[in-house]
């Protein structure tokens, strides 16, 4: 298995590159290796729960996932993001390495890891002070003190700032004062809400001496001795379509008291005579900041987007490399499912995204540490962070949708087999398909990356509401990025990487060329947003309600944004490839680059076509070009997804794998 | 909610037309209105069946499920396709009626019902003769006999002829013999094998005296109060993704004896001097002539797909239409949801689509009604029968893709509470997910469209396995398809329709224009399947192996079926439309209609460009164009999912609905 053919020579025009598979898997694990394999391990050693989720009762699997997450908390592997003197890791990029692992075995226990340690931990380390910190942070890194991030509600899960939950100062008792004022305000779909959260980060609007101060983040304790605490009103949200480990519910504060103390108070706090008092002026900008530290579980999703994608492409890789069906070729044998055109053309350009999402990801992730840990006297770079929760967010989108998309055509692949619990695909299916709209619904999120985009990542855009934020681009943004668009700039760029300019745009030579998908991406891009910022004066320039302009050009919004991220998607896979020493396996992920930017222009080829940049016989080309690759990159499929090295423990699958 | 605007007028360029949801219902509802008002009355009875799909065990479900289809078949639903004289309604269309309105309900419900009157009774009514009708159908038809369908194997599921499963004639004791002669020849995801089955109808190769003449169908008992007997083994199939009140099983055969007479003998018999004949031929065409009075079972797939849709589409638009989120054009009220534009354009166009595939699935089920209901002296006619064969697997294919699709962006659209299972899409999801694979694979079905299309449905065409069918395609078919879709004549075609032929391509006027929509869809279908032709035909030009040209053509080869099938589908809908009498309603489907066909060109309009059928610039409009029918649209949109009629009480989901 480690070698696709042994006799093979890289440079050999005909003979496929030959891949190493445990040297691959160990550059895809790249600088965490050690981390994810103590994960792997631990996964291996508890994969009785990918069985038990099917086996046992909800209350029981329940019991068993908090169970599993505190014995794994005990390995330290859950806490490696914490600092040590509270028993972490002291590492940000290690958790995230951990986290994107633990997504190839069962996901309640992924998810209920990311509620307890990404969420209420991170809330707590990253919106609270060293007096929460000293308070909490111990006994939820040992899996003693089990939390739950109380952030959404039945009335506003996308739009937070809109939350009802009232925090109320009393300065008679020096307490904060919860309250649930209705029922569209009742905490919902809280993870650990409904059972084994002793206490929540709870989001409200934070009212001082009479005036709302906008949401902020108070713990509260909810449970002692699994009993509810006075004035707290629980319920359970019942069946999900997966996940169903995860103890998800509802939560009404009735009066709820607790000390002033218990506001997270790094970015706002009461002061000891009762007065409302915060570093950041503006309460919008207030609030973008304190949401803007959590960007880690954004980033936490979409690796495990991609890595539970990479279970399903194991399994329907593997299983198209061994079924048979149809005497196509040959009258003797039938043939394999991989060896169908159709089906190469099905599952290899997904094969090349989740590899270009992998090393778009830990693109992000390294940024995340980065940004998150800072070396001693440097000084903050706030645009840096922004662009990171940019990143992050449009990532986070990419992957969740790549994964849906995904385990559904590597289930089709796998016909009624796919469709038997056993097999994996059940799970997968049920438990990533809130991946989509849980931390961010992704529509939401690729409009705060078009947002971006058009601000340049100004300061400003955090001071702003929705619909401050549309003014704000229509009356400053507009200009600017229209400027900095100007169309002639794009095209003397691409007829640069073209040979022979425009003249020459049709010959098929180039059309594996790095530098000519680059820059079909950037040109895309910028030519999408210059045209979105054109489209946008317009509206503004007639007159018209700004917010029902940006409405009917909201799928430009989305469409602009998509193309940022998929231009960075692709640079990350480029720059990895480059970075490469040359061989057989910088020849494989060539291909495999070349499939993935190809197989992109190809589904947005129309776009291409109406904006000059293709004619239709290039347009023909690249599709070829897409089919050949496909067929180049056959022998090396099955090398490629078990350089995941997803274990065969957690695979299962007996009748795909044989 | 009778009517959008009440005081609106048709005609009138700014108000919408009024819909009166009761007479539109009645009119979706059709010829067999009454009917379905008996399944929705039936359904509304047992609805929570929906509740007891989460809370029962799966054995406790599986024998719910089996009593509800026993308790139903008692009402007359179920049998309606059945003659009179076995307790049958005698109405084909009636029973495809009934079926598709059970995909109203749980899921599990309708798979079991299809199991047992489709395939088991379907397989005895349509293979087998009086004797077999006598012996069985009046116990199948009042539910006492409860069997399943024995054809798919774990090693053959799309290519039925290559089936292990062995049955051979013993003229010692005058039985057959049925073996599994080894593990990928044991029958697999065979509903009712696990449990209920008393009999099976068994696919298995006929050897008569040392000769296998190809795969037949056999009843075989399996069971005597709940006990298996001597020679069978059966094995549960376990937990699946979905439809987990059916009990999918395994089963083996070792030896099991069955008399000569339980052959189903309509096509092939055994004489009692224990010789095989039969009164066609080839056993090829035999072999398909048998498989192709089976179509039902695609036709109730594809039928059962377009009403499970309506059910996720009725929730995300009711809920788009309530739900509330983001200031975004007014700084005092939130934004509904569907009055985003982006909103729209997720849903609307699905909505357009499933009306569409509603009409076209009608027309389809009259088709088969039609034809499996011959007037006396009337001679069979060969070709319709294989038409309909294509259509039926064309219909199914797309709709339950569309399934698919629709009901994974309705529970987007519904963010996080569509993740509920109250909600229903847990089980909307779980359950349709399987019907893209069973009753065929989608892929599959798509490639026997094309063939149907390059032999212009020959006679031939069922002589020939998949390798002999290509040989055929290769050898004779090529030439007469190009000569038949000779280009020149099609561009004239198109010509006719625009205004001012091709120098006035980019004029926007027309883009509405309904016979411009079906020039375009039969363009491409016409386009697609010549240059399919002359591409296969390069390869046997050229000497290639046909089985690889195939191969590498396969993405044509799909794209042409998909074309055609669509083209079936508008003009379904097209139809449909010019038929209604003038007024709102007509008005309403008419924006519908429109809707549909421009975003399915907008969705592949990159071909068009490169087939020179659409400039940039009218490109473009047609994006524009599409975005304006789906504001257009918006004040209709909570009356078109109201007139699908699901009740209420199938419907759940409280907190979506309010």
């Amino acid at each position: 298995m480690a070698t696709t053919t042994p006799g093979s020579t890289s440079g050999s025009p005909t003979a496929p590159p030959a891949i190493d598979v445990p040297a691959l898997a160990g550059f895809l694990d790249g600088r965490y290796a050690e981390v994810r394999e103590l994960v792997r391990a631990n996964l291996v050693a508890h994969a009785s729960v990918l069985r038990e989720a099917e086996t046992m009762s909800r209350p029981e699997f329940r019991e068993r996932v908090r169970r599993l997450v505190a014995t794994m908390a005990g390995t330290g592997q859950t806490g490696m993001g914490f600092p040590k003197e509270y028993g972490g890791g002291g590492d940000l990029g290690a958790s995230i390495a951990a986290f994107e692992t633990l997504a190839f075995g069962d996901l309640s226990v992924l998810v209920k890891v990311g509620v307890q340690f990404g969420l209420f931990g991170g809330a707590i380390l990253m919106l609270g002070t060293k007096r929460h910190h000293d308070a909490y942070l111990e006994d939820l890194v040992s899996g003693r003190l089990f939390g739950c991030f109380a952030m959404t509600e039945s009335g506003h899960g996308s739009n937070v700032q809109a939350l009802g939950t009232t925090a109320t100062y009393d300065p008679a008792t020096d307490e904060l004062v919860l309250s649930t004022p209705d029922d569209m305000a009742r905490k919902d779909y809280i993870g650990g809400a409904a059972q084994h959260a002793d206490a929540a980060v709870v989001f409200a609007q934070l009212h001082v001496a009479g005036e709302d101060h906008g949401v902020h983040a108070i713990v509260v304790p909810i449970r002692e001795n699994g009993a509810l605490l006075k004035g707290i009103r629980a319920e359970d949200d019942g069946l999900k379509m997966g996940l169903n480990g995860v103890d998800n519910g509802r939560l009404w504060f009735d009066g709820v008291r607790v000390p002033r103390g218990n506001l997270l108070n790094r970015f706002a706090d009461i002061t000891d005579d009762g007065r409302y008092e915060s570093p950041i002026e503006s309460p919008d900008r207030r609030f973008f900041t304190m949401l803007g530290t959590l960007v880690q579980g954004r980033v936490s999703v979409g690796g495990a987007a991609v890595n539970a994608a990479k279970v399903a492409l194991t399994l329907a890789v593997r299983y198209g490399a061994r079924r048979r069906q149809f005497n196509a070729t040959s009258s003797d044998e039938e043939e394999l499912l991989l060896d169908y055109g159709l089906h190469q053309r099905r599952l290899l350009p997904l094969l090349a995204e989740n590899y270009a999402l992998h090393f778009a990801q830990e693109v992000v992730a390294a940024h995340l540490h980065e940004v998150f840990t800072p070396k001693p006297g440097e000084v903050e770079d706030e645009k840096a962070r922004r662009e990171l929760e940019s990143r992050a967010a449009g990532t986070k989108a990419l992957a969740t949708w790549h994964a849906t998309r995904t385990i559904q055509e590597c289930r089709e692949a796998c016909g009624g087999a796919g469709y038997l619990a056993v097999n994996r695909f059940a799970a997968l299916k049920a438990d990533t398909d809130v991946f989509t709209t849980f931390e961010g619904d992704n529509n939401v999120l690729l409009q705060l990356v078009a947002k971006g985009l058009l601000t340049d990542y100004a300061s400003d855009f955090e001071d702003l509401d929705q619909l401050g934020m549309v003014r704000f681009v229509a009356e400053q943004a507009l200009e600017t990025v229209i400027e900095r668009t100007a169309a002639h700039q794009l095209l003397e760029r691409i007829q640069d990487v073209l040979p022979g300019g425009d003249d020459e745009w049709d010959q098929e030579a180039g059309v594996r060329d790095r530098e000519y998908h680059l820059a079909m991406f950037r040109f895309r891009e910028e030519h999408r947003l210059s045209g979105l910022a054109r489209r946008l004066k317009r509206g503004v320039d007639d007159g018209e309600n700004m917010g029902e302009v940006f409405s009917r050009a909201q799928d430009h919004v989305i469409a602009v944004a998509r193309a940022h991220v998929e231009r960075l998607v692709l640079e990350a896979f480029v720059g990895k490839v480059r970075a490469m020493p040359e061989g057989d396996h910088r020849v494989a992920l060539g291909l495999l680059c070349d499939l993935h930017a190809l197989a992109t222009i190809e589904s947005d080829r129309a776009w291409f076509m109406e904006h000059g940049r293709l004619t239709a016989t290039r347009s023909k080309a690249i599709q070829r070009e897409v089919g050949d690759l496909c067929r180049h990159l056959r022998p090396l499929a099955v090398d490629l997804v078990d350089a995941y090295g997803v274990p065969p423990e957690l695979l299962r699958s007996p009748d795909l794998l044989g």
